[in-house]
């Protein structure tokens, strides 16, 4: 471990091989932290909740957490996990591996995320989200989950499997949004998007089919799926498969 | 008082007894803290400036601030204040009791607030609101207060009792909200909000009275006014109130 | 320099004179501080990044940074800059003189900021962003660039002089925000906006022309252009130029 001078690191933490804590963090007692693992300062990690039923924080290898980040005991994280500046993250959430989250985001814990999803800056995820693989969710998006609030009656959003938040949207508690589709920027949803299709507005409605979107790039190919053409960060794996399903030689990457 | 080894405490701050300080916090000289008090790590507390008029910033009893918080001289809190992490709070906010201030939440000063407010995450409080008793703004609300940015004709935003206002409304200058009423997630508010009324859209129009909204856990038994239903983290006398005035029998907490 | 006993400075970066560094605060090597600037306590100065092309920080003359604030390597700031509290800027910023940039505010990189700029709290400034002289962005405003997420193909956003965006608008990537024009809160600008013109709404539309707009003082007076009646915190030299070019003898401060 290379510990900076100032950091604070419980004994009873768990820490894998190969991990760098920055100035200024504490690691607390109940935390597990994987190999090859980045997180710089200021941060606190572990901070403890009777709502954790005792579990610990888990991080899985070879994760990026970046300053001022904050963690509660009680959730899990995949490996490769890598987030902005001064994110709050809650306890209960499971995550899958490659799972980014941008500066500034809060989850609010009592969540579900998939693999290879990524949370750009401010994102706000309410209690009981359920996020599947490769969801992309734009700045100050909110995912709601008290259909009449205050209530003790939560009921969360789901964002199914490629779909895309753009900016600046707020989904209402309950609302499923379909496997590839885009909730265009400053929306208001209320109702389930299909999968597939577009929609935008407040309240959003339906725009177009997702396929209809062209890419700004001169080519006039198809923006959507966005995994014909968008490949940064993805491993080999991932983007041969996108290949074997998707027609993208047409694609200039 | 439970000092933490990094914390840099004035010896010019006024703490009361049975407080604790987390790690790399800072405590300067114009601070008065109550007793049974808990202050996390990496916050500031009592920052200077010369708009507070050299008043000190005071932070009740039985107080809790999370971490990463920053709090200006100048502002004075009752009793039983909590807070979630990086909070901003800055001078000459005079508050009751039991106020709770979200995560990320930014109140600019100049503001009064009264009892057993509730701010969510990430809510924008300008200067020159008046937030009543048992107000509740959820998360990415703004409170606007100039009526042509940029200039000085600043006039604030007033919340009247038990009014609610959901997530990412945007609220704008000298606009009353009025007591009991409910404003739709994502709405513009540019005009007065009548008591007990729904209002959303941008900008936000009548929808209903709130009376008409039902509670969604299969009771169909109205969800305003909240106070019906809704009793989590209040104490006894203040529930014993609302059975006195509401017929609460019906519902099943 | 006046370092707090807690800072962790590098020998490597290069500091004025009369520079006063904060508890708990880093700065990095690859940075260039000038003469008579207060970083506070809980920053991070100077992060590196393989984005900044080596590239130093640099912050001018007479700069200001409040607390807990993030400033990566690789960008430029003139004099006078002054930051609110956990402001985070990224690589790649030239900025002139006098910028402010509210608490909270999320500069992602790669962007060209003129004098006299003035971001409020919260504000989001994607990548490619061009924004001119004496431009003012209220809370919670995005600044967009990619016209389908997620893409490689980025435009951005482009705000001309003297223009004001109001609170919680997002505006859509490639528009172009018209010299001395005001976008109205809350609105999604997904087409240009003339000079001297008012747009609002979800999507904004126009409105009036901004002298149309009268100021709430009871003057009666045209509220735009804004520099007629606002001169808060500009020197001695740019205010004189306004009171040459505009009739605003009528004006009372």
């Amino acid at each position: 471990m290379k510990k900076s001078a100032t950091a604070i690191i419980s004994g009873k933490a768990s820490i894998g091989s190969n991990v760098s804590i920055g100035d200024f963090t504490i690691i607390l007692d109940n935390v597990i932290i994987g190999d090859n693992v980045t997180i710089q300062s200021h941060c606190l990690i572990g901070q403890p909740t009777p709502l954790s039923d005792g579990k610990p924080l888990v991080i899985g290898n070879d994760s990026f957490i970046r300053s001022h980040s904050i963690f509660y005991e009680g959730s899990q994280f995949g490996a490769k996990l890598t987030t902005g500046h001064r994110v709050t993250v809650r306890e209960k959430i499971e995550a899958g591996d490659n799972l980014q989250i941008g500066t500034l985001s809060d989850l609010q814990g009592h969540a579900k995320i998939g693999n290879f999803v990524r949370f750009h800056s401010n994102v706000h995820i309410g209690q009981k989200s359920i996020i599947d693989d490769f969801v992309f969710i734009f700045p100050y998006t909110v995912l709601t989950n008290d259909p009449h609030p205050p209530s003790n009656f939560l009921t969360g959003v789901t964002v199914n499997k490629y779909a895309v938040i753009a900016s600046m949207c707020c989904i209402l508690p309950g609302v499923q949004i379909g496997e590839k589709s885009l909730v265009g920027a400053c929306s208001l949803v209320k109702n389930d998007v299909e999968p597939e299709t577009v929609v935008a507005g407040v309240p959003a409605k339906f725009i177009c089919k997702a396929s209809e979107i062209k890419l700004k790039d001169g080519s006039n190919l198809p923006a959507y799926p966005w995994m014909r053409h968008f490949h940064r960060g993805y491993p080999k794996e991932v983007i041969d498969e996108w290949m074997a399903n998707y027609n993208i030689q047409d694609y200039n990457y």
